[in-house]
């Protein structure tokens, strides 16, 4: 029986400042790709338990653009970026924390059938140097992928 | 009297995956910001002198994207890419050959004025390996670069 990564490993490449991610879902990539590019599945799955996120542009396509809300009891976050590439196994964007605009990750996200009826999900977020990487590997982003993930793996059992 | 960089400089970053290319230009930032974002300016300047650049999509906005044909006697190169961020002093950009689809650089070009009627250019070009940066490197990047950039300091004296 093959083991499955349930639980998603978030590690630095030890030679270009890349955090890699790699996760497993009980799906098939266009479903797991359906649920990144639909802004209304999107939303439901994304981020922390405890914050929300709202949509104030989604124009899922090669070449189109995005930019959300994260909501939480007394803060509100944007995020925005543009989409360089949206394939049936493959989303490549751009992503920038508006907290932050000077900083720029650019992101790709990789799927993998593994059969089954399961999917390999492999996202990788390039930044300009290895400070910019660092910072988001220590700034608690695991919490929000794992509640993210565990949110999705419920909406794809659906 | 300041020394002004009138061939560009293109050096390989020693710590990261990144080109970085300098030059300066008797222009304002907005005036070499211009010929970046207005089509028909543009396509009169970028590339080496014995090939055509034509436009297939041109969306010059933060959250656009774009799409261009390079010619030469007898080839066709396409390139394309979206608009992260254009700004006065600023544009954030992804660029793809086509001829090699999987590979997309996050691309950086920022002006800061120098005074005395002086412009700077410093573009950085992210890939996600040494490797595929130092292919480019080792393309013949430079005859494009240096070309470009007397066009480009032709079309602003006028």
């Amino acid at each position: 029986m093959t083991e499955h990564i349930t639980t998603a490993t978030i590690e630095a490449d030890p030679v270009v400042p890349i955090i890699h991610i790699t996760r497993d879902f009980r799906a098939t990539p266009a479903q797991v790709i359906r649920a990144h590019v639909d802004p209304e599945l999107f939303t439901q799955w994304v981020g922390p338990d405890n914050r929300t996120m709202t949509i104030d542009h989604w124009d899922a396509r090669t070449g189109g653009s995005w930019r959300y809300f994260d909501a939480g009891d007394d803060d509100l976050q944007a995020f925005r970026g543009c989409f360089h590439e949206i394939g049936e196994h493959r989303i490549v964007q751009t992503f920038t924390w508006e907290g932050m605009p000077e900083g720029v990750s650019l992101e790709t996200l990789t799927l993998t059938d593994l059969g089954d009826g399961w999917t390999r999900l492999h996202a990788t977020s390039l930044t300009d140097s290895f400070e910019s990487r660092d910072a988001w590997l220590a700034s608690g982003m695991e919490v929000g992928i794992n509640d993210g993930y565990a949110k999705l793996d419920a909406l794809l059992a659906r």
